[in-house]
């Protein structure tokens, strides 16, 4: 890979990050259908649960939970990518509602599947600390 | 790759998995270093913590909680591979103090290097809810 295909591979796996916060906080079920894997096993952790296996399980979890918290307005800061060869990748980043001290760490796991990154794992755990908003740091 | 390929596959990443919890559990440093990757940017986020990006960030928590962690005997349960690609894979699995039940659900990354799987990525966040003790999920 060069620096530019790597660079471009980052911005791809960045973009579909913000696509699932976005999905998110807009409580846009069929886009978070969209963001998640079709073609690999995914798993998830939302923060204070077990992990749960498989697509029927997670997504059952998004809609339950984009039907009930209005209210959060999720937003990533921090987002930082690390690419796993060429056609995986993780980004750790921090949860926070709306403009407050963000209350969340994640950890976000995507393949490339058909052309596109799709998520294959999302762990959210609780900060002991609320970090204050900061510039976002971007790709690394 | 072969069911068989794949089934290697697992099991290695399975047993650097194993690795990681007992260079924790018996507060060896040297192998805790060994765990971890070289040559790729390495994150870890512990449980309340904000990420800590970089091997020489990770490498001095683990110090400091080998150091002072004497009786957290951890134990990995329910660990589940999932492969991305043929040099990458995460593992999820629940953590505990000894025979008690799971307090902690966790994430860890790994890459294939030099013919040997080790961390890039490792987040562990509390459980709301106890998981008491059961069998080992093993492979799936």
């Amino acid at each position: 890979m060069t620096n530019e295909e790597r660079a471009a591979k980052q911005a791809e796996v960045l973009g579909a990050n913000a696509e699932f916060y976005r999905a998110f906080r807009d409580a846009d079920f069929p886009a978070m259908e969209r963001v998640w894997s079709l073609g690999s096993e995914v798993v998830c952790v939302h923060p204070g649960g077990a992990p749960l296996v498989g697509r029927r399980a997670v997504m059952e979890s998004f809609r339950s939970i984009l039907d009930t918290a209005g209210g959060f307005r999720v937003n990533c800061r921090e987002s930082r990518v690390f690419l796993l060869g060429e056609a995986s990748a993780f980004v750790t980043c921090l949860e926070a509602n709306g403009e407050r001290p963000a209350h969340l760490a994640a950890t976000n796991v995507f393949v490339c599947e058909g052309g596109g990154w799709v998520m294959v794992q999302h762990q959210a755990g609780p900060l002991s600390r609320p970090v204050a908003a900061s510039a976002d740091l971007g790709i690394n």
